[in-house]
């Protein structure tokens, strides 16, 4: 049963006949990897994630990560997984040749992260923040810092962390309050940061924070934050590591992910906590958006391996358990005939249905993230990596968003598959449940991802980032309308893009007016309809690849499995697209109540 | 802080400036009720679940009920609650004064039921399985059970529970294989229950279970089922009484509402298991239904109940942490500012506002399930009787559904409001997010309800439940149309009713043509459809009732209070209503893709 919490063909598929792969092979910086060496790749990860992932995933749960006397204890196989991702080099995956990277294009990184993610959504957070920590030491540090921290990272002797959230200010960075004083070639450091992931944990050799901090005299708000590492133990000259007055006073525990620690910590109780300036002051936020988008793109990478793998668990019970009879013509059934499997039985067939458009959806939501990641970052066209960037500032809101979103509709439909054994401890849906409950409010909640894509990405450059959206929207329009098959849905899409620029235009509107609260009040509603939207071109793209490949000689995989795609594509048309105009008339519709000042004396 | 988990005003308002309460205390059965008696009795249940509900609910779900040793160990305050709702004549209260009870309108009944549920989900299951047994028994059994177990279930000594589903039948009732042998004046059972709630606690005097078993013989399917009194312990002529051979032999350790114990029972392990029949051999589905309706109701209230509970404490939350800034003219933010109350937030105040729509109205649905319950039982004219009959064979399936479905939309918005805090063990958040996921998969899971509204309710008799239906928001509608604030909202319903009529007219021509496939394949689609619609109703009602108080000096609640009413019927319009025409788009696609057969080999 190994095998039933992902779907390597998927995977596959959308990698190697979807996504368009080879235009990220064809970047001189990846010139040495194709398509076989990233078979090998997954094949070998999909390994470690049956050994040293899938294994331990119920324990993580049931014996979760704790505080117990000023330590925080996590399960052993924490710092296993740790030090076997570290020995895989899968920590060091995307970093150059030179720095001890394999020079891995983000799109594998992110296709065997998302392999691990199904197997164990715990573990692979403690390596995959020490990664994206690396990425900003390696970008914006000096090369003190990188010397010190950056290889040890890459072997994961050492981890990271992301220290922005402290008690006054969550959603609101520019409260931060935390403080750093100069002295020397070093700041001291003092305040207090609450919820960090992988914050502590006994047994860890080193944790490398990076932490916002505003040294004194700083200008209010995000523009006075600066950015620091601040190791756990410093780093003398000679080898020896000092205690650098970072405390661990407590953790919060968790309705789920409770083998993945939050921890509440204190910088510099003794005034002797070091932190080393990374970059220029008062740029701090700038940098950490760095790992925030990265973040951000993880976290909708960890919901779309959730949805998978409660999609695959839900199916292989209705595959097994018998219940009922199916409705036959005229109403009746017949109760001397034996019991049929659920998955006969129509609307189990939807929920089915339901999690593997949201689950694969979500995965080349992902995938092509990423995608757009590397070509922004080493396309040899500059236009070409300022339209890619573009494209991926314009999805990340999205792909944080959506599969945290729907994926939560999508395992509670898992969860309903199984009855009242899905809400039991014996069976696993119940986990996969409250897991996936946190990621829209990891790295920015859907309120402000929301206000992210409608304030700030669809707007910007004169809707810039849209326009290279509905570029490649078109070429998928173009190549659908040559399947009759499609050609109804095609044009069911170009209707939902026309709706999309009205509501886009009407919207814009207010912000140009300088009525930015009207503009904004329903930013969520905006992101759920561009969010199925987007759903809705990625299945329709899927279903295109499909259908030309069920004619072709070189196709992979069977007609079923093609066929399937496009039934998928369908339901998603039928049941998931038919709401966007609802969505629409909600945002089109000029009643205050999301805003009147007076609702909180009326409640 | 005790009186954050419910809303008695809205209570209130719904009961006496809302729902006709008149109309039940009209009826010659309530002639000794009043207003005045009816608030004394909500006053003194509003504490009982201050001082012994509300308290215990928190620890209830640390220290969950368990198995140990061939018993089942629960919470002490389960045995105090029990004893405590006998003492107050609550278990009683619908009961006959002849038969020792109040004589207490359902109505009301279920009020304070649901602040009791508002307060803590878990233990009034205890007394309210009690009550709905000792209904049936009351109904359908005979003088000798009436005679042993009847009195001493309405006063708590003894408990009661339904036994239904077996390890091969759950939804599939037709499928029980538990036998009854008759032997003398009853019968010998033998079988397997499981996910039977309250079914053995320690500490309990005697446990009454109504079991659904097989006379040897008896015709296949749902037509040969039988139902028994199965007691833990039988009585025996002079007071003493024998162990009746049945068995606990493990529980289910639940996700959430873990207070409230949920048992896998073994009848006649040693073949002196006694049970006595109820009413007529082969008839004991039919007499199942009473209860089984009444528990529907009972679950639609406990989802209402727990979303009300979520939504006072994220509003609490909201009024009182502050967090960012509001968004200014011009789209910038004043950093200098002081931090605004979360609940000034555009997005804040939609999942409040959502929160407020689904967790009233759902209460109003319940109540309103229970006037007419009320009226089918006891209006003087059998014509109404018959009417209102068919109102609540209508409302069931949605009263069970849309409380448990959009009350977990709720909850998760409530959690939203809280951001990392509401994922965290020390905040209540999670907990009633846990605890509401069962509402959904209890007494008939959303895919059977939904079945039962469009397959049985709407096409019955001719359709008459929807025409009587249609008859009572008729006459909202016309309440509303003399209010010019209310009128555009009056036509968007009537929109609505005709979309209704239409999708209902299109799919029940499949129904007359034989082709129940496709008749049934999204039933769950039209339940959404449906529920919504109906919810529209409500808030439109609940919005005509505030219009006509507040410019009346009869009113008992301040402008403000009106006023939110009406304004939560806004928001309901705006953002919920938006979604029916998606909907029925949906329902009219033809597409095949639920009823595929060969689905499960594609997958």
């Amino acid at each position: 049963m190994m095998s039933t919490y992902t779907d390597i063909k998927t995977l596959q598929f959308i990698l190697f006949e979807v996504l368009g792969f080879k235009e990220v092979l064809e970047l001189d910086r990846y010139a040495d990897h194709d398509k076989e060496s990233a078979l090998m790749l997954i094949n070998s990860v999909k390994d470690l994630s049956d050994k040293e992932l899938y294994p331990f995933f119920r324990e993580m749960d049931e014996a979760p990560a704790h505080y117990r006397d000023g330590e925080i204890i996590v399960h052993p196989q924490v710092k296993e997984y740790i030090a076997k991702s570290g020995e895989l080099g899968l920590i060091a995956a995307p970093f150059g040749y030179e720095e001890g990277g394999m020079q891995l294009p983000q799109v594998l990184v992110s296709a065997v992260a998302w392999i691990q993610e199904c197997a164990n959504n715990h573990l692979p957070n403690y390596s995959g923040l020490t990664q994206a920590a690396a990425n900003l030491i390696d970008h914006f540090g000096n090369d003190h810092l990188k010397n010190t921290y950056f290889p040890r990272m890459l072997t994961g002797e050492w981890t990271g962390t992301m220290c922005l959230t402290e008690p006054q200010a969550g959603s609101s960075l520019s409260d931060i309050v935390s403080t750093a004083t100069p002295s020397g070639d070093h700041y001291l450091i003092k305040g207090q940061k609450i919820f960090i992931s992988g914050g502590d944990f006994k047994g860890s050799e080193n944790i490398v924070h990076l932490l916002l901090a505003r040294i004194e005299g700083a200008p209010a708000g995000t523009r006075g934050i600066s950015l620091f590492v601040v190791p756990k133990y410093r780093p003398e000259e000679g080898g020896d590591a000092t205690f650098n007055d970072v405390n661990v006073i407590g953790d919060y525990q968790k309705m789920g992910q409770r083998g993945y620690c939050t921890t509440h910590l204190s910088f510099g109780d003794q005034n002797d906590c070091r932190g080393w300036l990374v970059g220029e002051p008062h740029q701090g936020l700038k940098y950490m958006f760095m790992m925030m988008n990265e973040a951000r793109i993880a976290v909708g990478r960890g919901a779309a391996g959730i949805a998978m793998a409660a999609s695959k668990a839900s199916l292989q019970y209705a595959k097994e358990r018998p219940q009922g009879r199916p409705v036959e013509d005229g109403g009746n059934k017949d109760v001397q005939k034996e019991q049929t499997l659920i998955i006969n039985h129509p609307d189990v067939k939807r929920m089915l249905q339901y999690q593997k458009a949201i689950s694969e959806g979500s995965l080349y939501l992902v995938l092509l993230s990423s995608k757009y990641y590397d070509l922004s970052m080493y396309h040899s066209d500059p236009e070409e990596r300022q339209k890619y960037s573009s494209l991926l500032g314009l999805l990340t809101p999205i792909t944080k968003t959506y599969p945290a979103e729907k994926g939560m509709t999508s395992v509670s439909n898992g969860l309903q598959v199984f009855g009242g054994y899905g809400y039991c401890q014996d069976f696993i849906l119940q986990q996969y449940f409250r897991d996936i409950r946190i990621y829209s409010i990891y790295e920015g909640t859907t309120g402000i991802q929301s206000l992210d894509l409608l304030g700030r990405k669809i707007t910007m450059k004169n809707g810039e980032a849209a326009c290279a959206l509905y570029g490649q929207i078109n070429a998928t329009l173009a190549r659908a309308e040559k399947h009759a098959e499609l050609e109804p849905y095609a044009q069911q899409l170009k209707g939902a893009l026309d709706l999309n620029t009205e509501i886009t235009t009407y919207l814009t509107g207010f912000a140009k007016e300088g009525n930015y609260r009207r503009f904004l009040a329903d930013a969520t509603v905006f992101m759920e309809f561009f969010g199925t939207l987007v759903m809705g071109w990625l299945w329709l793209d899927m279903a295109v690849s499909s259908s030309e490949k069920m004619n072709s000689t070189e196709s992979s995989f069977s007609e079923d499995f093609y066929k399937s795609k496009v039934n998928t594509m369908k339901f998603f048309f039928k049941y998931e697209m038919t709401a966007l105009p609802g969505l629409a008339e909600t945002l089109k519709n000029g009643d205050m109540t999301t805003m009147e000042n007076d609702l909180n004396v009326l409640f």
